[in-house]
C-alpha cells in the first residue's frame, strides 16, 4: 500500500486526485491539505465523497508532521510550489508536482514565462517531465516528477511522432478547452453567465505560458528550436481539450505513412489511441489521449487532432499514471 | 423623446435596460452610472454595444447634476436603493426602482426579510407595485414604481386569476431559474463549474425573500393571508424562470372553466399569453409571460405553469413596460 | 466469474451497462446484441471503448445460441421485452429486465399504462421489483428482476420512509430530468436545438407511465391506494433526476424526527445518503441516491428532495446492484 | 410596404426570417410555406410567435397563386431551390435564395461540390453573391441574390481585406459552429446527448462544401486561385461561428498597418466591427460580424478572428440586409 499526501487538495485537480485515489486499490491517502477548508471533512466540502472517505482537510503547515509517507502530490500555485518540493525532497519523499515549477529545465525561460527566479536549479536538473509516453524510463527513477500542463500534454502527444521524423516547418495549434481549465476560484472568466454559449479566444499567437514548456521539452529532446503558434480558446463545456494541430511540412508524408508513424510511436502506450475521428466524449472522465490524423497533400500540411480530459490526462490522471510508474505498479491501475 | 438615466447600469439588469432602450424609438439615455466602470465607455465594458452607443459610464455621484431628465431607473442593491429614490423623487423625477426597497408596503415585513428599517415610510405609501397586469391604473399616476422581483412576477401572474375566485387552500411553487438570476459578480454560486449540468434547490420552503413580496401584494389586493410554499432552484441555463404552481382548492373548478378565468383575466394584456404548453424557449429574450393550466380533479389540485425571461419580464423589460405606461406611450413600444 | 449477456446493448442504458461491466472485477460480458449494429465491434460504435473491449455486437437472434451464461440484462423496448424474458427464464438463466414489462404486478394496470395485454402472468407473479433498498431479500432469490424506472426510483426512495409512518394525505412530485432520459434515437424532443437552454414540462399531473409503477409498488407493499401528482420536466443537461416531493401530512412530524426516520430506514444501505442539500453534481456518474429533508410546519407539508443519475441508479447501475445481490457478490462491487 | 413570401419557412432559417420580418417596419409577410406544417398556424408550430402573427403555413404549391409580391425568400434544400428561383424570376419577382444553388458561378465547380448539373446557367450569370460588404452595388440591381453560406460569410469577411493586399501564401481556417448549423431535422449529429459537452471536428482539410463557394467568390473577384484549408467543428452551443484564420504571408505586414487595412476596408459598413477581442456573446442574435486581428511576426503568420451569429449574419439577417439594399431601404432596418 502506497501512502500518499496531497497538498492543495481543494482545487479542481486536488479533488480529481482524491476521486481517482479513492478507487485505486494500491494507495492510501494519509492527508490532504486545504488553506480554505482546514478542519473540515472532505465530504463536507465535496458532498460527492460522502460515505467514501472520513478524512478531514488539514492546513498545509500540518503536513510536515507526516514523515511516513511514500509520495506527495503538490497541487499548489505556480511559483509557490517549489519551496514545498524542496522540503519534501529533503525528507526523501517522492514528489509529483502538478504546478509548472519544474516543467521548464531552462531557468531563464522559466523566469521569462513565470516572472520569478527559480530558487532550486539543482533540483531542476534532477526533475523529470512527467509525460510517460516520452519519458517513462526517466520517470521510473525520478525523485521529482513535473506533471505536464494540460494544453502541453494535448499538444506534445500530438506532435512528438512527427517531430521524430523531422521536416517540420510551422506548427499552428488551435486548441479549445473546457472551463474547468480556469480553476476553482470564481472570476469573471469562469462565471457561467460569461462563458455559457460562448467561445473565447485568449492569449493569441505566442502569449500562453504552455508555449515555454512545450518548446523547452522539444528542445531538450531533439535539440531543435521550434516556434509554435498557439491559440487557446475557452468553450462552453466542463472538461476536455481538443487541439487541432496544423503542421506545415518541408516534404510531404503520405497520410497512411504518417498514421503508421503514430501507431508505431505509441504501440506500447496504454493511454494513447490512434483513432479515425476525435471528439471530447471519447475521452472525458478517462486518462486516454485520442489522436486522429489527416492532412492536405497539395499544401503539405498535416492536420493532427488530439483529445484529452484536461483534469485527467491533462492533470490528475497523468499524475496517478506517473505515480504508478514511479512506484512499480501497473501503469493503468486506478485509471481503467 | 423621454430622457432617462440609469443608476447601476453595469449589472445584468442595467445592461438589459440599455439593450432595450437602444432599440426604443421614444427614449434617450442621458446617463448611465457604474461604480466599477465610471469613465469607461459602455461599449468598452460591453462590446456587444460597440457602434450602437458612444455613451460613457459616469459615477453615481455625478448623476445628481442631471436635472433635465424625465425618469430614472435604479438598478442598485436592496437597502441602498431607497436613499436614491428619495433624492430623485425630491427633484420631481419619476423613479422606476428595480431593487426590492419599495415592493413591500408593510415596513415590518420589509424589516423581517431585508433586515433593515425602512427610512421612507411616506414614500412607501406613495409607491406602486409595478406589475402592470394588476396595477396598470395606479402605475399611470405613480411617482415611484417598485419593479417586481423575477420570481414574484412569475408566481403572481400565475395565481392572481385563481385567487380572484377564492377557494385556495395551499399554494406550492416549484420554480426553476436560469443562472443570470444570480447576478454579475462572480461567486461560487454562479461559477460555470458549479452550475453547469446541475440543478440546485436552495432556500427551501419559506426562506426566499420574494415570499415577503408576494404575500404582501396579495394581502394588499385581496386582504387575504396566504402562506405559500416556494422551492427555488438554479438550473444550468442562462435565462428564464419556469414556475410550476400546485394550487390545492377547497372546491374543484373544471379545467375548461379555470382556463377561461385566465383568458378573461388577461384578455387585454399584451404580454400575457394563455397557452397549451409552456417552455422557456417561447419567452426567452421577450417580455411575454406564458401561462398553461392543468390539474387533477380527484385531488382538487390545479397546476398552473408560467414561463418568463427573468431579465426581461422579470426585470428590465417589465421596467420598460412600466415606463411606457407611466409616460403615456404604447405599452409594447420597444418590447415587441 | 459471472458470465453475462446484454440484449439491446447499443442504447443508452446498454452502453452504460457495458461501461460498468468493463470495470467490474467479477463479470465477463459474453455477448451484446444490437439490431442496428450487429457485426460491428462495440468500440467502432462507441469509440470510448476502444482498447477496452474487442467484442462485436451480434443480432438478437444469435443470442439464443449462448447457453452457458449466468445472467442476462434486457435493455429492450417495453412490450417487446416480455417474450425475451420468457425465453431466457425457460433456459434457467436469471434475467434483469430494464424494460417496464415486469414492474407492474397488476396486469390490468399494466394494460392501462402500456396498452398491451401481458402475456406471462405467471412470470409476473414470480418477478421481483428491483429496488434493492426495499426488496433486497426477494431479489436474492429472484429469477426475474424488474429493474425500476428512473423517475420511479427517485420518487420511491424519497417516499418509502414516510409512507412507512402513515399520515400521508397528498404527494406532489415535481421532477426534473436530464435529456439522456429521452433515449438514443433522434427525435424533436431530444434534439439539441430544442432542449438546450430550455425547461419543458410534459405529461402533467397524472399522465406519465411511471405513476402506474409507483402506485402499484406502494400498493403491494403497504396495501395503500395513493394517487400521486407528478410533473416531469426535461431540463438542459445530460444526466440526473432531481425530484422535489411535497408531502401533505395529516399530522405534522417534526423535521428532526422525520430526518431520523430516513436515517434509520436506510442505515444499512450503501447507496442512499441522507444529506443536508441535494444537487445533481453529487450523484452524477455514481449509483448514489442522495436525499435531503425539509418542510413547512404551519402547512404540515414535508419537502423531500432526491437526486440520482438516471442512467446509473435510475437504470444500469441499479441493474448491476441487483446482479451483485442476486449473485452473492458484494453489493457495491463495480459501483464504488 | 414591401410584400414578401417565404418558401421553406419552418426550418431554422425560415423561422429566423419570420422573427426578423415581424419586427421590420417596412415589410409584410404575405405567405410562408411548409411541407410539414401546411394548414397549421405559424404560432401553433412556433409558440414564440403567438399573438405576433395570425398567418398560417401554406403548401409550397400554393405559393404560385400569389402574384402581387415584391420579393421571395427561398429557404429550400440545395439542388431543389433552383427550380423555384426560375419560376419566381419568370414572374418578375426578386429572389433571395438562402440555398447554395446560385452561390458558385462556375457550374463545373457547382457540380463537383453538390453533385448535380446546374440547370439554369443563364440565371447563374445574372445572380449576385449576397455579401453586401463586397458586392453592395451589384446587389442593388440584382434579380437573384445568392445569400452566402454561414461559414463562407465568417471566412470571406475575415480574408477579403488582406487578399486585397496580396502576399498570401496559405490560409488555414479553424472554425467552430453552434449546433443550429446542423438544421431542424433530428439526426444523430444534432441530438443533445451527442453534442452537449462535446467538440466534434468534421470534414477535415478540404472536404466541406463551403470551400467551393469561398474559392469561387475569391476567384471571381481577384482572379486568384487560393486553396484554403478548413476544419469545421461542432461545439456545444446554439448559435454562432467563431473562425480563427491563420494567414501565412509572403511578406510580413505590421499588425497596426494590417488593422488599418481592415478598418479602412469596412469603414462604411454598418455590420462589420473591428474589435480588440472577439467572442460569440458580442454577436449572438445580431447581424454584426466582429473581427479581431493579431499575428506572429517571426513566422509571418497573421491571425484573423471573426465572430458571427450563423442564423443572423450567417443566414437570415444577411438575407434581410440584402432585401433592404435591393429595395432601397435603410441597410440596417429591422436589424439594429
Amino acid at each position: 500500500m502506497i501512502k500518499v499526501g496531497i497538498l492543495g487538495a481543494s482545487g479542481l485537480t486536488g479533488k480529481e486526485l482524491i476521486k481517482i485515489l479513492l478507487k485505486h486499490s494500491e494507495t492510501k491517502i494519509v492527508f490532504a491539505t486545504s488553506r480554505r477548508f482546514a478542519g473540515k471533512s472532505i465530504s463536507y466540502v465535496f458532498p460527492e465523497f460522502k460515505s467514501l472517505t472520513d478524512l478531514k482537510f488539514i492546513s498545509p503547515s500540518e503536513s510536515y508532521k507526516f514523515n511516513d509517507i511514500d509520495l506527495i502530490f503538490l497541487c499548489l500555485p505556480h511559483t509557490e510550489s517549489m519551496d514545498y518540493v524542496k522540503k519534501f525532497v529533503d525528507k526523501n519523499i517522492k514528489v509529483i508536482d502538478l504546478s509548472a515549477d519544474f516543467r521548464i529545465k531552462n531557468s531563464a525561460l522559466y523566469k521569462l514565462w513565470y516572472n520569478k527566479i527559480h530558487k532550486y536549479k539543482n533540483l531542476l536538473k534532477e526533475s523529470v517531465y512527467g509525460l510517460p509516453e516520452i519519458f517513462k524510463e526517466e520517470i521510473k527513477k525520478a525523485k521529482i516528477v513535473a506533471n505536464p500542463g494540460c494544453y502541453a500534454t494535448s499538444i506534445l502527444l500530438g506532435i512528438f511522432p512527427i517531430l521524430n521524423h523531422g521536416q517540420v516547418e510551422d506548427i499552428i495549434v488551435d486548441a479549445k478547452t473546457g472551463i474547468s481549465g480556469a480553476g476553482a476560484i470564481p472570476t469573471f472568466e469562469n462565471q457561467y453567465i460569461n462563458v455559457n454559449e460562448n467561445i473565447i479566444p485568449y492569449k493569441i499567437g505566442r502569449k500562453h505560458r504552455h508555449i515555454g514548456e512545450i518548446e523547452d521539452v522539444i528542445f531538450n529532446k531533439y535539440k531543435k528550436k521550434i516556434n509554435i503558434i498557439f491559440t487557446p480558446q475557452i468553450t462552453s463545456l466542463d472538461r476536455g481539450i481538443l487541439s487541432v494541430i496544423y503542421i506545415k511540412l518541408k516534404k510531404w508524408i503520405e497520410l497512411e505513412k504518417l498514421k503508421k508513424f503514430y501507431l508505431d510511436f505509441y504501440k506500447n502506450e496504454p493511454f494513447v489511441r490512434i483513432v479515425d475521428d476525435v471528439n471530447l466524449h471519447q475521452v472525458q472522465y478517462t486518462n486516454f489521449c485520442d489522436i486522429a490524423i489527416d492532412g492536405v497533400r497539395e499544401k503539405k500540411i498535416a492536420i493532427v487532432m488530439t483529445a484529452i480530459d484536461n483534469l485527467v490526462k491533462g492533470a490528475s490522471g497523468q499524475a496517478i499514471q506517473n505515480m504508478n510508474i514511479l512506484s512499480g505498479l501497473k501503469e493503468t491501475e486506478g485509471l481503467i
